[in-house]
C-alpha cells in the first residue's frame, strides 16, 4: 500500500479531532505526493459533491488487535466487537472518511469539508461518493444511530479567539462542544491544551462548558 | 496489510461480477481468516443494517498505475480520471462496497447482499455503516447518477435455469440482464461463458436479450 496523498487539517495533534467526519465545517486540503500530482487523475472529479478517503491511523498503529474496544459514544466503559466499531484500533489501521468536495485547486489539490483527519495523516485512496450505492439513511447504526449532540457549551469570555479567521474559530468551537476530553477525565481544574493550526488554545471544562483559557500563536 | 477475511460469492471469475454493490440480491459470506475467528470480534454488528467492506482487487493488480481509465458508464470510450471512478485500476487496488447485514452465523460468518466481489476475495477490513456521517441521498454523483438501468432482457427458452436454486437463479439474470459483456462487442453469434457458483453458464447476446443456451454442472 502506497502513500497517495496526504491531508493537511487544522488538527496538529490527536486531541480535538472530530470522531466522525462530517461534523465539522472547516476547509482542509488533500495534498498529492510528487509522484501522483497529475491533473488528469483528478479529471471530472468536481461532477461529484462527496469524496470517499481512505487512509492510514498512523497515530494508532499497534502491534497486537484487541477483539473488543470500548466506543467514546458509549461512555468509554462498553466492550463491543471491534468490527461493529470505527475505532483507530483495528487489525488494519484503515480509516474511512465522506467528505465533501469543496473545489478543485491547482496542483491538483482537493479542498475538502468534514474532514475528522489530524494533519499530515497519509491517504492511500480517493474514490466519488456514489449516492445509489453509498447511501443508505434509513440504516438501522446501532449505538451511533445519530450524530453525536453537541456535549459542552464553549465560552470565551476574554475573547480570545478572535485572533483567528472565522473559519477556524467555527472549527475550533464546534471541536470543543463535541467535548475532545478522554472519558472518565472530569477534573474541573485541569487545563487541556490543543494545537490547532498555529494557535496552542488552552481551556477548561466545568459543568458543561468549555472555557477558553489561552489562545498563543506558536 | 493483512487479509482478515475473505468472501464466498457465485462468481467464480470476474466476468459477470456486479459493477458496483447493491445491485444483486444474492448472499455472500464472509468468514474471518483463522486468526480472527474470535466472536467477540463482531460483538454488537448485527445492530447495523450495512457494513462497508475495504477489500483486496486481487485479480486487477498493474505494475504501473494511469491517471485516467474509461469507464464502462461512459460506454468505454470516454477517460476520466482515476480518482473520479470507482475502477478497479488504481494506485492502490482497494475496493469499498456497502452491503446489507443479513445474519450473523457461528464462525463466525457475517452473511451479507449485495455484494459486487469474486469469489474468493481477501477482506482487510469491515466497519459498521454510520448512516448520519456515510448517507447523502442528495448527492451529485457525476456520470454515475442513478443504479445503472437493466440493459438486456434475459430469455431462457428452455428453462435450463431451473436447474439452479431460486436465489441463485434470480442472481444470475441480474447479473446478464446488467451485461457483463465487455464493451464494444456486438457479435450475435459469439457464445460467453460465466463459471457461476457450481455451474458453467453459456450465453448469446443478441437485439438486447441475453438468451441463456447451457447449463452445466462443473
Amino acid at each position: 500500500m502506497i502513500q497517495i496523498a496526504h491531508i493537511e487539517t487544522p488538527f496538529k495533534t490527536k486531541f480535538g479531532v472530530p470522531r466522525q467526519a462530517g461534523l465539522t465545517e472547516y476547509e482542509a486540503r488533500v495534498v498529492f505526493e510528487p509522484e501522483f500530482r497529475v491533473a488528469e487523475a483528478v479529471r471530472g472529479i468536481e461532477e461529484f459533491d462527496y469524496l470517499w478517503l481512505i487512509w492510514q491511523f498512523h497515530l494508532a498503529e499497534r502491534k497486537e488487535w484487541s477483539p473488543t474496544v470500548r466506543p467514546p459514544r458509549l461512555g468509554g466503559n462498553k466492550r463491543v466487537g471491534v468490527f461493529a466499531t470505527r475505532s483507530p484500533f483495528r487489525p488494519n489501521p484503515i480509516g474511512l472518511s465522506c467528505v465533501r468536495l469543496l473545489r478543485v485547486e491547482p496542483g491538483p489539490v482537493l479542498v475538502v469539508q468534514g474532514a475528522d483527519l489530524v494533519d499530515g495523516t497519509p491517504i492511500y485512496d480517493i474514490k466519488p461518493y456514489l449516492s445509489y450505492a453509498d447511501s443508505h439513511p434509513e440504516a438501522r447504526s446501532g449505538f451511533a444511530q445519530s450524530a453525536p449532540p453537541a456535549a459542552l457549551s464553549v465560552a470565551d469570555p476574554e475573547g480570545l479567539t478572535d485572533a483567528l479567521p472565522a473559519d477556524l474559530c467555527n472549527a475550533l468551537c464546534q471541536s470543543l462542544s463535541q467535548d475532545p476530553r478522554p472519558h472518565y477525565q472530569e477534573d474541573p481544574d485541569r487545563i487541556y491544551a490543543m494545537l490547532f493550526d498555529r494557535w496552542e488554545v488552552r481551556f477548561r471544562v466545568a459543568d458543561g462548558t468549555a472555557t477558553i483559557i489561552s489562545v498563543k500563536k506558536c
